[in-house]
């Protein structure tokens, strides 16, 4: 499949122009899957609530949605994407994966970062793995994470067991050590990794918060397949067979997944 | 406190001189704690079982254990080290720690690398945490894993929820990637990691393993303190207070362990 990240600098507060220019990205796209930062439409560092509900939008209904489903069935590409969620009275940092058959499916951010705390409300779907299809029909099963839950590893490690044998990774990083804790992920739980990021400052009063770029595409011995520049627009796509994944013995006597000995392991 | 390693290329099957070549390096030694490879008093590759079997020593009464405690008892250092501990009909790939006021503690390697699956029991004891204290008398809390352990999230973790403010972790890396990945389990759990590994190579049959030397030093926030040459002995210390792991406040809304949400992960 061939299959990779946009990395862009969302503009703040102005989904249709984010939307716009992800759109003409797009346009030539050959890819069977992209996927696009965290809240992409919106930005991310909102100067107050009443910012971000101005923003957020029901899934499938909203206009970001909906423009995914118009690229999905254009292209023949299944889109993840991180978006601002309402539901109801809540407001989530959710990931929408979209498919060309339009059909949808959410992830809602389990490890909220810094003032997100106090704007979204927890994740409460847990770490669900989807079932996706290259344009040519190879199933595969596509998990999310978004941004700061790289730093749990019980996060990559539920869409492991969960039988992920690719993660969707929208972020919007501002802390420097993902990109060298992602190769350790993809390798831990034998597994593709794609992270979306995005580039540019925020700022909010006198506080000010510079993203980092560098998306990445990681394979499952924890091979940096590609990796983006700090500050530049790009489409980074690698070509791999995600049932690659499934294989996970590292050795005639060691398997990834299967050597785990949770018997032993303190969860709480 | 003054805490390191002592990275050596340990003599296949010459338990007397690899524990004369470690009394001679910690003659003057100047340290509150010091952590030796996996395996020092026996090499790695077993040819046998029966090699095995000839250096597997019980914990404390093996001449290993006992010097370990003459060792301490000479230079007010605690000790963590790597050796065949045999118990009854089993025998496990153990790591022993020696207080210079003369107990010990065990861990038994849970993750059993390669061949070590066919020579050695599984440990049986899970990721107990120790109390040591510095030769100034300042206490802190001492993890222990052993080397292919590394590559399991969950053992890190499970030291650190069970309180450790420092991991010793006893080594015979041959894979290239631990390096690279102990500032990451560092991080993840904002606590100091001790890898003490070997150097050399060791053959059975036509097969060669060659250890990767790199002993590390890593920090709670990810950082690597120190990491040694890839083959020369060294014994290499760092200052630092362990208590820094306890505060584990990533900024004022995150905490590296307090975030975790065990409710949404899957861990069988």
């Amino acid at each position: 499949m061939k299959a990779g990240y946009l990395q862009f600098a969302p503009r703040y507060l102005q989904p249709e122009a984010n939307r716009e220019t992800v759109a003409e990205l797009v346009t030539d796209l050959d890819a069977d899957l992209l996927v696009l930062p965290e809240l992409f439409p919106s930005g991310y560092y909102f100067k107050s609530q009443s910012d971000l509900e101005q923003v957020a939008e029901p899934i499938p209904e909203g206009e970001t949605t909906q423009a995914l489903l118009q690229w999905a069935s254009d292209t023949g590409t299944t889109f993840v994407a991180g978006l601002a969620e309402r539901e109801g009275g809540a407001i989530f940092n959710s990931a929408v994966l979209v498919r060309p058959n339009q059909t949808t499916e959410t992830y809602r951010k389990v490890h909220l970062f810094y003032e997100e705390t106090e704007r979204f409300d927890p994740g409460d779907l847990g770490f669900p793995v989807f079932e996706a299809s290259t344009r040519s029909g190879q199933t595969y099963r596509l998990g999310i994470m978004v941004c700061f839950d790289w730093y749990f590893p019980e996060a990559a490690r539920s869409l492991a067991l969960n039988g992920a044998d690719v993660i969707a990774h929208p972020s919007n990083l501002v802390l420097p050590h993902c990109p060298d804790a992602m190769p350790v992920r993809a390798r831990e739980n034998h597994l593709y990794s794609i992270t979306a990021n995005r580039f540019g400052t925020e700022t909010k009063g006198d506080e000010e918060l510079t993203f980092i770029g560098m998306s990445e595409i990681c394979g499952p011995t924890g091979e940096i397949l590609r990796r983006a520049s700090r500050d530049e627009v790009e489409i980074g796509i690698e070509s791999f067979d995600p049932h690659d994944a499934r294989e996970r013995h590292i050795n005639r006597f060691n398997d990834t997944l299967g050597d785990r000995r949770p018997e032993t392991y303190v969860t709480q």
